[in-house]
C-alpha cells in the first residue's frame, strides 16, 4: 500500500464501493469490471480505478475485479477487519437514536456504553446498552475496550466532553454538536453538522433553476 | 450574482462563514478582513475570498467586509431569508431526535409535521409537532406549506417514501437511510450516511501514523 495521504473523500468512496460489492456478492456475482460497477450503482468508473490504484493493483485485465478479494482488501484498508467499540456521550433522544442506528448495528461498530451526567439516566439501559456516569468515563472505556466516541450533547457542553474524551486516549470522535471544537493534531474529530446540510438544501431551493 | 454552477462544498463553506459572522456580530464587531476571519475560525483566507467572489464584490479595500452586510448577502444566497417548513417521515427515535435537534430549532428550519405508518403513533405529538398518517402526506404538506422532507425510516422503506415525497412536489430531501435511492434530476436528495463517516474514522485508526 502506498503511504501517500489519502483524502477523506477517497475513504468515503471506498465505503460506498464496499457497500456495492456486498450487494453484488449477496446476489452471487464473482467478478465485476469498473465499468459495470459504475453503471450499476451510478458511480464514475475512472474514479473507481483511480481510487483503488492508490492502494495497489486489484483489477485483472479482461476480468475486472474479483469481488470477494476486493471486498477483503477494502475492508482491511478501512480497518474494518476488526470490531470497533463505541461510546456515546449524551443519553438524550439523539444519543438513544444513535444507539440503535442500523448503521451501527449492521457494521463493525458496536455501541458498548452510553454516558450522561444526569443522575436519573445513569444506571438505566437503552436496549442492551447501559448508561454510565460521565465522571467514570476513562475507567469505563478502558474496561470496555472502547476506541471510538460519539458526542451527542448540547453545543455548550461539547468542548468539555471532547476534553474528557481526548484525555482518555480515544483518537476517533464523531461530533454532533454544531459548534467549532478545539483539539490536538493526533485526534480525528468528524463533525456531523446537519444545519450545514440543511442550508445546502435551502440553497438548492433558492437558486434559479436550470443553472 | 453569477449563475455558474456552485458546488456543494462552496455552499457548505458559506454556511460556516455565516455562523462565524453571527458570532462576531453577537460580540459587537462591525468589520472583519478575510485574514482575520480565517485566523479566528481556523479557515483559509484565500478560499474565503474565492468563495465570496463567486457571488459578487463584498470586500472593501483597507476595511475588509462589513459584517452585517455580508451576513445579509450570504443569508440571501443560501435562501435563508425566509422560513423553510420541514416534514420528518418516520416517528421512531431518530425522527423524534431530529424533531428537537437544535440545528432545526435555532435556524430557519421549522419542523411542521411528523409522518408514520404505525397507527399507534399517528395522532400523538412530539413536543408541539403532530404525527400524521403517511397516507395523507400530500394533503398535509400542502396544508402546512412544507418544502423540505427528512426521511428517517428504515432502509427498506426509504425508496417508497421518497416516491411519495417526490409525487407531492417537494424538491429538497434529507435522507438518513443508508441505501442508494433513485430519483429524478429536478429533486435534490442529500443522504446523511453515518456509516460512511464511521468508516472514515476507522480508516484513521487503521492507517499507519505520521503518513
Amino acid at each position: 500500500m502506498k503511504t501517500e495521504k489519502i483524502s477523506e473523500l477517497t475513504t468515503n468512496r471506498l465505503s460506498i464501493y464496499l457497500r456495492c460489492l456486498n450487494e453484488l456478492s449477496a446476489e452471487g456475482a464473482k467478478t465485476i469490471s469498473s465499468g459495470r460497477l459504475a453503471k450499476r450503482f451510478h458511480l464514475n468508473s475512472a474514479q473507481i480505478r483511480k481510487d483503488l490504484a492508490c492502494f495497489g493493483e486489484f483489477g485483472v485485465r479482461g476480468v475486472g475485479y474479483y469481488i470477494a478479494d476486493l471486498k477483503e482488501q477494502i475492508t482491511k484498508i478501512l480497518g474494518l477487519d476488526h470490531k470497533h467499540r463505541v461510546a456515546i456521550i449524551g443519553a438524550g433522544r439523539l444519543g438513544m437514536a444513535l444507539t440503535d442506528y442500523y448503521g451501527f448495528t449492521q457494521t463493525n461498530f458496536e455501541v458498548a456504553a452510553l454516558f450522561d451526567a444526569d443522575e436519573e439516566k445513569i444506571g438505566s439501559k437503552v436496549g442492551k446498552v447501559k448508561v454510565f456516569d460521565l465522571k467514570n468515563f476513562e475507567r469505563v472505556i478502558r474496561k470496555e475496550d472502547i476506541d471510538v466516541a460519539v458526542i451527542a450533547v448540547p453545543a455548550q457542553f461539547a468542548q468539555s466532553v471532547l476534553e474528557t474524551v481526548a484525555k482518555s486516549g480515544i483518537k476517533a470522535v464523531m461530533n454532533f454538536a454544531p459548534t467549532p471544537l478545539r483539539f490536538a493534531d493526533d485526534i480525528k474529530v468528524k463533525t456531523i453538522d446537519l444545519t450545514i446540510s440543511l442550508e445546502s438544501l435551502s440553497y438548492f431551493l433558492a437558486k434559479p433553476q436550470n443553472d
